[in-house]
Parts: C-alpha cells; sequence; structure tokens
C-alpha cells in the first residue's frame, strides 16, 4: 500500500485537533475549571495546535444542565467568553451527535458563533440524519467533519455504502474513529487505504480518533497517517473516555512541522494534568485491554474500574457471556 | 515488504519470552520475593509462555551481591530452589552481560544447570567478545540468543557488519533491541526486514526486545512479529527499566496460538504487580518520551522520575545540550 511522507520531513496536508474537552469531558462529566479551559486554550495556541474542541452542543431538552459541566453543551457565550473573538491561528470545533442534538436551534449561523468547524458524531445507522445535520452546518457557513463512531463493530459493505453517502454530501472531513480501541495498525492501514482512496475520488480529507484500550492510539494514529490520514485527534495526556486518547505529547513529538511546539504543552501538564489525574480516572487498564478485543463498548470496563474491580478473569469470562 | 501470518490463525514458530525478573530487576535491584518468583514461574506454566528469563549471571567480582537480589547473579542452585528439575515445557534463559560476566566459571555446562538458553547482550562494539561466550555456551550445551543493545545508536553500515558476524557465529537467535524506546513502527518493519532476510541465509531465528518510552513497544513489537520476527519479548505489566516494555497481558491477548492463555497472567496481576507498582516505578512518563526522541539513554529520565521532578521542558533543554 502507498505510504505519504517520511519520519524526517512534513506534510502541510496535516491538521491536529486538541479533543481534551470533548473526550476528556465524558471522563469528568464536563466540569472543567475555567482556568483550565483558558490555559487550555493558551497552550494550544502557542503550540500551535490546529484546532481545539472545546466539547457537545448536547440538548437540553434531552440531557439536565444541572447534570453537567457547561462543555457539554458548549453555548457559544460560554466559549466567547473564554476566548473573545479568538483573532488567532487556532480554530475551534463542537461535536454533534446524531439524534441528541438540537442542531436547527442551538447551532447558530458561523458568522454569530465563535465555531470554525462542527464535526458531526454518528453511528452507521443514522447517516441520513448525519447528513441532515452536515447540510445544515455547511449552509450555516461552517468547515464540517463527520466521524462514524464503532467502525470496528460495522460490517464492510455496509461502510462502504455509507462512506459513499457521506462522500456526496459536502462534509469536508471523514473520520476513522476506533471507539472501542479494537484496532492493530494493519487493520488502520487498510481502513486509511479505503478512506482515503474514497476521499480523494471526492475531494474529502480524512481523519483518525483513536482509543488507547491496547495502548495503540499513538501508533494507530501514525499509522493512519503514514497511509495518507491527515486530520490527526488527541487529548493531553491521552485523557478521554475509558482508556482514553492518542497523547498530544507523543503526537508533537513526532510530527516535525516546526510550527508545532511541545514546550507549552508539557508546561500544561506540569500545572494541571498530574493534579487532574489524581482527582479523576482515565488510561490503560487490562479491563479495556479485554473490551477491545472482545470489540466490545468500554462501557463493563468503565464500571469495573469505577469499582475498583481486579479480578481481570471474572470480568473477561462477563464480557464472554454477552458477547 | 512481505508479511507474515494474519490476525486470525497463529504462527507456530512463534516463542513468547517472559523478561519480567531480568528487566523488571532493572526497576528493584533484582529484590523479588521468592513467592513472587514461584508465583511466576507458575504463572509461565499455567499460561504456556515458551521462555521465562530469571535475571543476570552478573560477575561477582564486577557486582557486589550485597548490593542486589539474587536473581542479579541466577546462581543454579537459588533457580534449583525455586523450579526444582522443572519437569515442565516451560524452558528457562538467563541473560549474560558482555563484558560484566564470569562466564567460564558461572556458566556450567547444561546437563548440570536449570537453564536452556543462554542470553548474550552485547553492544556494537563488543561482539567478538559476544561470538567468544556465544561459542562457550553453545559447548557447554544451550540455546543461545544475541541481543545487540541500543541498535536506535548504531549505524547502519557498522549493523551490517556485526550481523554478518553474528550470523556465521553458532548462535541460534538474533534479537533486535530497542533499548531507547527510540523506534517508530516503520523503523522497526524495516529492521525486521534486514534481520530476517539475514537470518534466512544463515538459519537463524530472529526476536524482538521493545521499551515503552513512546508507547509503541506492544506496536512495534506485533509490528516485528508481521514482518517476519518470531521471538517475542514481554514483562508483565511492562515491568522494566524506565518505560517498561511490551506487556504481556497485550501481547498474549494479541496471539492467536491457542496454547496461551491470558488468564494466569490476569490473576498473577491482580495479586501481585498492583501491589508492586505501588512499590516501585516504571512505565511511561514524558521524560521517557523525551529520551526516546532524542535517542538517548534513559537512565537520565530514571533520574528525573525518581527525584519527583515534573518540569518536562527544562529536562528537555537539559537533554538537548548535552546532545
Amino acid at each position: 500500500m502507498a505510504t505519504q511522507g517520511d519520519l524526517i520531513s512534513f506534510r502541510p496536508d496535516v491538521r491536529v485537533l486538541d479533543a481534551t474537552l470533548r473526550d476528556g469531558g465524558l471522563v469528568n462529566n464536563f466540569r472543567f475549571s475555567d482556568e483550565f479551559v483558558k490555559d487550555l486554550y493558551k497552550t494550544n495556541i502557542k503550540s500551535n495546535i490546529d484546532y481545539m474542541e472545546f466539547g457537545y452542543k448536547a440538548s437540553k431538552e434531552i440531557f439536565d444542565p444541572k447534570d453537567f459541566g457547561k462543555w457539554k453543551f458548549c453555548n457559544d457565550d460560554d466559549v466567547f467568553e473564554i476566548v473573545g473573538n479568538n483573532d488567532t491561528d487556532l480554530k475551534l470545533s463542537c461535536m454533534l451527535d446524531v439524534g441528541r442534538t438540537d442542531f436547527k436551534n442551538d447551532v447558530r449561523k458561523k458568522t454569530d458563533s465563535p465555531f470554525d468547524l462542527m464535526r458531526v458524531a454518528t453511528y452507521i445507522h443514522q447517516i441520513p440524519s448525519a447528513i441532515e445535520m452536515i447540510e445544515d452546518a455547511k449552509k450555516k457557513g461552517y468547515e464540517v467533519s463527520v466521524n462514524i463512531m464503532a467502525v470496528s463493530k460495522v460490517n464492510d459493505d455496509e461502510l462502504t455504502k455509507g462512506l459513499e453517502l457521506l462522500a456526496k454530501s459536502p462534509v469536508d472531513i471523514i473520520y476513522i474513529v476506533d471507539s472501542y480501541g479494537a484496532f492493530y495498525p494493519e487493520q488502520i492501514e487498510r481502513l486509511a487505504q479505503k478512506y482515503t482512496e474514497l476521499g480523494s475520488r471526492y475531494g474529502k480529507q480524512i481523519g483518525i480518533h483513536a482509543h488507547n484500550n491496547q495502548q495503540l492510539a499513538f501508533a494507530n494514529t501514525i499509522t493512519a497517517l503514514r497511509y495518507g490520514v491527515s486530520w490527526l485527534d488527541c487529548t493531553v495526556s491521552g485523557m478521554g473516555r475509558g482508556a482514553g486518547n492518542c497523547y498530544t505529547e507523543s503526537l508533537l513529538a513526532f510530527l516535525k512541522n516546526p510550527k508545532y511546539d511541545l514546550v507549552p504543552v508539557m508546561n500544561f501538564v506540569a500545572k494541571h494534568m498530574l493534579k487532574l489525574k489524581e482527582e479523576c480516572v482515565w488510561g490503560y487498564d487490562i479491563s479495556y485491554l479485554l473490551t477491545a478485543i472482545l470489540n466490545s463498548h468500554p462501557s463493563s470496563a468503565i464500571k469495573f474500574v469505577k469499582e475498583g474491580r481486579t479480578d481481570y478473569s471474572s470480568f473477561m469470562h462477563e464480557l464472554m457471556d454477552v458477547e
């Protein structure tokens, strides 16, 4: 399979997206202090990260704002309070979950909003609804990406049809999403080939969002990059649901574009992440390895870890019972 | 490049070597309790791990036994005390460091020893001394492997010459060793091709010993496997110097040979490793990422972690000063 780039030069098509608040928010119910969010924003600017994702625009009909921090909802005005007019090179995004977003009311026109990019997250069976949201967001003036979640559970022929529908939509970027942390690098190679081949036919860019259940999030991200994927999601210290994501630290240390600066991220880790790591739990555990190899949602492993269980073998048998 | 095997079947040439006591011993000066060692031995038997490494046979002229646990020296009689006659399928190994082993006196004939495999560890400039040790161990009746350490620091033409010398020696297995955790999977691909090409010409098997500085130890191990490497080192919970090694848990979960059983390893983790992890420190830290990307020995990062430092940026600049 054709590879792109090498280990010494850099590809100008690469975009790094910091998803700390969004995927990390799934760990602490989006309860980040304003100081944390402001410092992360400044860090991303200094490190020349390309995009920063603030969270979800979740429907307040479905979710009670009392139960979550504000980045579950990403009110435009809350974002403006952090970023002012965001007169910087850092672009801002938020995620719209199909079926859980009141996008007609909550997504303003781009000119009235702090956001540059709307990221639509969909399961394979929701793609027509995703396209409705994509079209809406494009009309409102945004760049738009789409995440087909839990791809490791999707049959290849359904994936092909779903990708073709999306390719014909006005979406700009299509993401490979390994929600269960189930893929090995050689599978990512094949997916990257499938997505980028379609992308080059339809003029779409391709992204990757990896999970660290098998400590492969970084390996899978740079493998995808090598096989032509250009949008790379990461989170500081890998903060994210369950086993977490690709570490921003590892990714910036790998990328050779001189604009990326690892130093502000390391300083942010020293100031904020070490403390946060004591307060809430994410990252590799055997239980996430087990849900990954069984291609299952990590929710049962998250519960296992939360309960302080260490009886991995019984947990494995529980998982195999429901499979 | 040609790959071997696939994600569903298994290759009978694969050998899994548990290096927990040896590489993990570098974390706690080889001070493992007898209960730990006995339980690990039983675990390896139950899991059908192929080889278990007990430690080093270090020279007592150079190292004072008072300063270390007994597995720094691996007296045959200490091993016999754990394994009896080892009437099992598990084979036993220990490591001989070139220049730091009194191999003429300390390595008995195989028939008088508990060991099956002697693993010679050498730097590139010591290869003639390594070959002397290889020949001695072969004459005494052992299987013999050789680790060329710190390969990321070795010029390619020197490596070629060193490999050819070793290929002409009676050694059975030649290891790719990423001592600094500096390699990316695509570099491991190329190394695997180089080593296995030589191996198939000279009838040598090839192994991989990876480090987790960039959280790539498992990814690099399965990449090497895919490109024809068959001897795979791992340690329980990745216990090993600095950032540690490829996790036995991940590797057994990946391998498809029905003989391998993850359950005993998970039970061993629950009984021993979680407690041990509270007593001594190994595993990924930004400082190991930094020594890796600068292709440096992890010793300065080990010191950084031991001192409880978190000023990653100044550490990076210290590293760049000495480079």
